[in-house]
């Protein structure tokens, strides 16, 4: 799969993206991902890509110019339309069925907003999805299409190896991860259950099921009336 | 304001937090970032700091004993008891209202996990908090905890100069912001709303006022019922 990431602070993308499951997926070529400056498309002699926004107020606005012509060259290259996701706080709100659906696209863009936001005539030419990774105001655009990558990533064919699995986390079912233990089995006095140690299957199964339950009710109710629902 | 980050991967945290605003933020002393390496606080002599999870299933856990110490040491430096927020699918959505309480915080500890999490008594004795940035399996909580150092920063004062206003942005009023033009007035045929060119700030504010209420009708009417029931 293939992210075309659009941005002033290409590097940033892909620094961010260079560790762990993601670094490997990239090396193997399951995943490529192509951080693209926006500046590198500007006419402006001065390399400029913002200005003052018509109608006063704080802050600078990206110009249509530079992100528009972007993504014709993204365009060109793909020999498709692709979609344009644009991250923003005003956009519906991501989340792991929406990063499922993602998962099929063989190439996405994300476009990353900066300062104020973008000409809002840029956005109406080319994007095709307003996305939002939850109720919080940043900086920019850039550590949103990080996490989207990384979630959609994982989904992938080929991605997780044997070491983990996407199966067994939180919201797969709507329910939250049961509690884990590991080595040694008494840290300084504190011990693991001892069901745990039973090394009996079912037992373990269901005592995890239970775990995950109860955790669910205190810390997210409103993912078990999901539950409830979709039954 | 301080941000500790505990991390098996230091050099992702600092490489993505080291770009504009942060970045102006860091070398002004106003916002210090101290990511420190679980790995360097464990006692295995190869360095280890997972093990397989008790009770069987897929992927590594991270053992409890480097966590704590790794804390310890933090809490030292520090003189006193702080703050420590996990970073994990089951914790309370961070939202721009737990961003402006965190703010207040003169030091806070972020807790990332790897692999499929960490052992259980090491948050039972550390973690005093448990955030998730969205419903959404990530790689781990490094870019989480990013995300919720950029927020907070940017409430903290003299963290945003004159060039940007957290005052305007979404959320500060549970209204998505409304749509920003820039030059040139004429984009391949598509023109600014005139009333932006009016210079009648009255008409200009009432303008963009009713542009935020209708794009949070349109995106996210959820928002529009929280302003209602505040009321």
């Amino acid at each position: 799969m293939k992210f075309h990431v659009m941005t002033l602070f290409p590097e940033v993308i892909d620094q961010s993206l260079n560790y762990s499951i993601l670094k490997r997926a990239r090396e193997n070529g399951i995943i490529e991902i192509d951080a693209v400056n926006i500046r590198d498309y500007t006419e402006n002699k001065h390399l400029r890509v913002d200005d003052y926004p018509y109608g006063g107020g704080a802050g600078m606005v990206m110009q249509a110019q530079p992100v528009v012509d972007c993504y014709r060259s993204i365009r060109e290259k793909a020999g498709k339309d692709l979609r344009v996701i644009y991250l923003t706080p005003w956009g519906k709100v991501f989340n792991q069925q929406m990063a499922r659906e993602l998962a099929k696209e063989e190439e996405l863009v994300l476009l990353c907003g900066h300062y104020e936001g973008i000409d809002e005539r840029a956005l109406d030419m080319i994007a095709t999805d307003f996305v939002s990774i939850g109720d919080y105001v940043l900086t920019g655009g850039e550590m949103p299409a990080v996490i989207m990558i990384d979630c959609i990533s994982r989904l992938v064919d080929n991605v997780l190896g044997n070491e983990s699995s996407s199966e067994d986390e939180s919201f797969s079912d709507n329910l939250l991860e049961y509690p884990q233990y590991t080595r040694p089995y008494d840290f300084e006095g504190h011990k693991v259950p001892d069901i745990l140690m039973s090394g009996d299957h079912a037992k373990v199964a269901a005592y995890r099921k239970q775990c995950s339950i109860e955790r669910t009710k205190k810390f997210r109710p409103d993912l078990l009336e999901k539950v409830k629902i979709e039954k």
